[in-house]
């Protein structure tokens, strides 16, 4: 970690950073547009939706790209749009299943970059792409992937179910690099055999299974610590975080700050719970599986996420004053 | 029908339509992005990809609207997104089960409206949107929603069944209007009762249980012409049909022409193929739905979709030379 960093400069880095705040408008959304059905186990605020099917449950989500990073590589945008969809079912402990796509283009060269690169992640994590909506010569660029999953019910891994003194595991993939397009993205994944790439997915998979984690989400935009803040608001729970134990490549080799590898988004990145006696087996798995893990904090069971240093403490969110996702603002959990 | 129209004119009409044209792209994307998996039934082509789950079918389909209808009319842009979705999974003989959206927008009112149109069309077909993500702030206005659903495996009606001699079924909801905001669509449903539409949606799921259809496809922005010769191009056949007996409303009612109205996208409605004997009962069903539904032509052995009018006759697409969708170009039936 880098000498100047302080508590303070991190937690105004993450709490301000736009993968962060550009979540604040989904409360809204979830509130204008919810219905209730017997069936539908999870929805909202989860990586994934569970529809009740007898013992099984199928995951449903959707994740589209940032017309920033279209911009910057269409390629690489693809390739992300296939990695979150794919992100969103693991993190849940599910198998993917198939993913369709919704492209939207302005011209045939970027269109062909794009699908290049979704080709290649689909390949990479043996999952296929069966179909999908084309709107071509629209004036914008936007690639939308939805994907479905499927998980035996009880063995679902949900964001909602921290619990106080369970210990908090970051497990990234540091092998990797800064995306020489998008100086947000940590790419670990580009490099990688597609065998590789499954075996590290396919840990999620294993721990929902013999039930070993209480809670998870995929590390997504809002990187580490806003991902960990998520959790906590769908959790209702606060957290202690020790900066220094996240997981994190050599940074000076790599040119990047400390506050800016907080804020990355990783290719290959999960946060989750346990209860203290699974913490080495969780670790132990990933590890095997070619990621770091550590524990780098603690559930309380206040509503701030507070990170700590060298004994210096800052709060990054309180959750009793305002939420990431605004998920619990006007109505219950869903 | 309108006296001054020709076949020649509605074949035109039909074969430059801007709905059919922009079909043409789908072809070059399917070839690129193409990855066998034996428990994909289905894909590429049909209203929905058909994922094997034992004796069961997943459906997953996915579907945006036009940014032109979007800046036309966001409420009905958000209705219509949902509208369309509800129809692939029906097209399939499917029930649909939960949705997922993504949302890219340059400002909160428009957003306002938009999810108003979705939650209003989710709550009358009682299908869930039950998560999804959401892009504030964007240069450009998107939704995008994909679906899931499920079927009997042997129960699925596919587009890609159609036998020579088949009669040819146009199923249309005629009691409505020209949407106010959108010259193209014929909205037959935002005046209806939530159990009237979900009465019309399920007529497909029974023909599906009592396999009483060949193939099916929901009319699309194609229009009825248009959508039966994407079936036959699934199929691989021809047709021939007669345009007087196209179901259509008082057209001169309406201010509108025969050309015009057979590129219509309407609220509800399908195209679908079955053997002579079944005919009289899957046109019954319809119309105890409140549809109208006519015998309008018969599959043939040829490649070519031809339409006749008091003795005239025009050819509108010849499969032999090129395809709407351009799915068999390179590359085998998937």
């Amino acid at each position: 970690m880098a000498k100047n960093c302080s508590t303070q400069s991190v937690a105004t880095a993450v709490r301000e950073y736009e993968g962060v705040t550009r979540k604040h408008a989904i409360g809204e959304i979830i509130r204008s547009l919810r219905l209730d059905r017997p069936d539908v186990v999870a929805s909202f605020g989860e990586d994934a939706a569970v529809i009740r099917q007898g013992e099984n449950g199928l995951l449903l989500a959707a994740d589209g790209i940032w017309n920033k990073l279209m911009e910057a590589d269409p390629y690489w945008a693809g390739f992300c749009a296939v990695l979150v969809n794919i992100h969103d079912i693991a993190a849940m402990g599910g198998e993917p299943l198939a993913m369709v796509d919704i492209l939207s283009f302005t011209d045939d060269q970027l269109m062909a970059e794009v699908t290049r690169g979704m080709a290649d992640a689909a390949a990479r994590f043996n999952v296929p792409i069966v179909g999908g909506h084309l709107h071509p010569n629209t004036p914008y660029n936007v690639i939308d992937i939805a994907i479905l999953g499927t998980a035996r019910l009880h063995e679902i891994i949900y964001s909602d179910r921290a619990q106080t003194g369970d210990a908090i595991i970051a497990a990234i993939d540091i092998k990797g690099r800064v995306h020489p397009s998008c100086a947000m993205n940590w790419d670990s994944v580009t490099m990688k055999e597609g065998e590789t790439l499954r075996t590290q997915i396919h840990v999620m998979k294993g721990l929902g299974e013999d039930n070993l984690v209480t809670a998870a989400k995929d590390i997504s935009n809002p990187g580490v610590i806003g991902t960990l803040g998520m959790l906590l608001e769908m959790s209702k729970k606060g957290a202690i975080v020790d900066l220094h134990a996240i997981p994190m490549p050599d940074l000076h080799e790599h040119g990047i700050t400390f506050e800016h590898w907080v804020r990355m988004y990783p290719g290959m990145g999960f946060i989750l719970t346990s209860s203290q006696e699974h913490v080495d087996e969780v670790c132990r798995r990933f590890r095997i599986a070619g990621m770091a893990a550590q524990v780098i904090g603690t559930v309380t069971d206040g509503r701030e996420l507070t990170v700590t240093y060298q004994g210096e403490k800052t709060s990054v969110f309180d959750f009793s004053v305002d939420g990431i996702i605004g998920i619990f603002d006007g109505c219950n959990q869903i």
